[in-house]
């Protein structure tokens, strides 16, 4: 049929899918993986999970009314914790300012669907999370990359984004995916004068903030913004989600806005999947209201723990010539090789001689470039395998050079 | 800021949320719904979902991978299985034929997002569906509207739309909402012919399919269309959930389709949610290949008597100059008042002096019509409120005519 032979072409020109890929290698238990951007699944509070299902099996209506269709804009309690959790960082939230969402992925779909139109312009960072730019293209933006350095996004390149009529941003202060770096205080202040000042969208994309190693990470956007203006007048909204500090297959994620987008995100939503799982919702108010903070605590020990040996491991083995990042948190440990090396021919020799896997640059770019650069995980691995696949990794990399 | 107000007045000319609108209504005890378009809850199969639950917790691992982020396409078991079931009606399908969704709605979100561009024509009936149109709707199509009679879509009507240039029809074969009617099996191979004909996909949407109380319904379009040609040169995509034979909160549905558009689906998806809670797909599973068959067979006695209790209420109360559908299957009954009624009016009014729901026919209708029409769910309630409530609803009609 004429449709059938469309697609396939439409299919063949779309980008590669760079996340599925990922997920179909780290199915193969040979492999040593540094590529997923996962947390330890060994580290899921699984007799939480079991002690939050039971008290709803205490309660068999309660039980059944989690399972009955709900409302689109989420479970009521998540949605008021949610609202409560900025109160405290002192952003006048309400509940009403909450969508729940499949997973904060849905949440960049729907801000994307209701935000960005053909050819309008974004800025987002150079680099930046591949999913993201995955949902923007679909709406086919003109990107403006804005470089990093360690402090995060740098100012004079966002403000010539700004200048040249981008008027959203996507970003990850805290612990970037791909690089594993923050915005400092300073760069964030930066960062929200010229939001105001050109009239900008911020999307704040707080996935890793819980996960710091060192230090907590400064104020959010949305707090500092909120110190200047109520959050319904407000330059920031806020994308956060339970799948690094709880379990990612709860999909469960919210957007935290001025409420006339929430509304519109509500009748977006509402057409896309009417509701999230009502059951995965629960879940998430009860663990994130009795164990998250202490299961974030060991989170960051454990992770901390693998985030030193695998700087340290870089540092040890690689040649001088690869600059790597140093990450405060996160999951991540991003690299980059001299000018003119190819992290994706790397990555074929590595996989094919070493059995070891990452993720090349290309993906967290927006114009595809980034070739020299490669993306660690450092989150799945044992202390001993970091130090080892690290070492293998090295010496291939030495051989490359 | 300026895109806050444009925001709102963008909110303002959006379609009214209807499906959230009902919700909120169903959460008042003191109404008496024959609104929403929900299972009823108290035959929800808790009993077999928590022998699931605890399956998986007698094998953390296999709890723990379950929990983690999974592919895009779906829990494969599920996947095969469903592919199994359409091999058991003469289907040449495979698991590489269907994608999990979140729910059926993601489901036609999805085609609605890979299929139909801006203007382009589609064809519906006269009624369908409202979540179909609410989604459709976000794509700006130009709609053909096909008229129904008591065996379905009228083939002359559907001739037309494909003649203006309709390339796409949605349609709920069995015991459509908001009607309860069905195609009869000459409509379908009608619907078929038509369809080969015009060179025209068919979205067929089976969510009410294994709720019938009289006799099975014809074989699905899909197992009519595999009887002819293979799955992959078909004209025909269907579109299935748990939401009305397990538990709607699970959102859990799916897609059969040639392997070009489910890739398409799956790059489309993965942008969307990255992917449906894998815990629910797995109880999903768990459930269809153990107790899915019996269960459905309890639905249909059950929801036979409310049927035959609604209908008979009716036939006995209603004044003759309203014409009630004869529903074979499914959650509704379907009432035309006499032309120039308003069954918004008598909503209101309904709701103010009776304190009863339903919904009024508008809803369903793609250019808004329909004023003289509502629908009416007998899925939730007791025969003996079935009875009353259809008594009092009767004698307002009388009142009101």
């Amino acid at each position: 049929m004429d449709w059938s032979a469309q697609l396939s072409n439409e299919a063949k020109t779309m980008q590669a899918s760079d996340v599925s890929d990922l997920l179909r290698i780290l199915e193969d238990p040979s492999i040593v993986s540094f590529a997923g951007g996962i947390p330890d699944q060994a580290l899921f509070p699984i007799e939480a999970l079991q002690d939050a299902q039971d008290a709803l099996r205490g309660d068999p209506e309660r039980l059944r009314r989690t399972l009955q269709y709900s409302s689109c804009e989420g479970y009521a309690p998540l949605r008021q914790w949610i609202a409560e959790r900025q109160v405290a960082e002192g952003v006048e939230a309400r509940a009403d300012n909450v969508i729940i969402t499949s997973g904060a992925q849905q949440s960049l779909a729907l801000l994307a669907q209701a935000l960005l139109d053909s050819g309008d312009r974004i800025a987002v960072g150079r680099p930046t999370f591949m999913g993201a730019l995955q949902v923007f293209s679909l709406r086919q933006p003109r990107y403006c990359e804005v470089e990093l350095d360690d402090e995060g996004l740098k100012p004079a390149a966002l403000e010539e984004a700004f200048r040249a009529g981008a008027r959203l941003l996507y970003v990850i202060p805290d612990f970037q995916n791909p690089s594993g770096i923050s915005l400092s205080l300073e760069r964030r202040q930066a960062v929200l004068r010229l939001a105001r000042q050109y009239q900008a969208l911020i999307l704040e994309d707080v996935a890793y903030r819980a996960l710091y190693y060192d230090t907590p990470p400064p104020p959010s956007l949305m707090a500092l913004d909120g110190a200047a203006s109520p959050l319904e007048d407000g330059c920031v909204v806020q994308v956060g989600t339970v799948s690094k500090t709880l379990m990612p297959a709860l999909r469960v994620g919210w957007t935290i806005a001025p409420t006339p987008l929430i509304d519109k995100l509500v009748l977006l939503k509402q057409a896309q999947d009417l509701h999230t799982s009502t059951g995965n919702q629960v879940i998430a108010h009860t663990l994130s209201t009795s164990i998250l903070d202490t299961h974030s605590e060991t989170l960051r020990r454990v992770y901390r723990e693998r985030r030193d040996a695998m700087v340290s491991a870089l540092l040890r083995h690689l040649p001088n010539e690869v600059e790597i990042s140093r990450p405060g948190g996160g999951l991540f440990v991003w690299l980059t090789l001299p000018e003119g090396s190819d992290s994706a021919a790397l990555l074929r020799r590595s996989l094919a001689e070493e059995k070891i896997a990452f993720v090349p640059g290309a993906a967290f770019h927006a114009d595809g470039g980034g070739a020299n650069t490669l993306r660690l995980s450092f989150s799945t691995n044992s202390l001993e395998v970091i130090e080892d696949g690290i070492q293998r990794l090295a010496a291939l990399l030495r051989g490359a050079s």
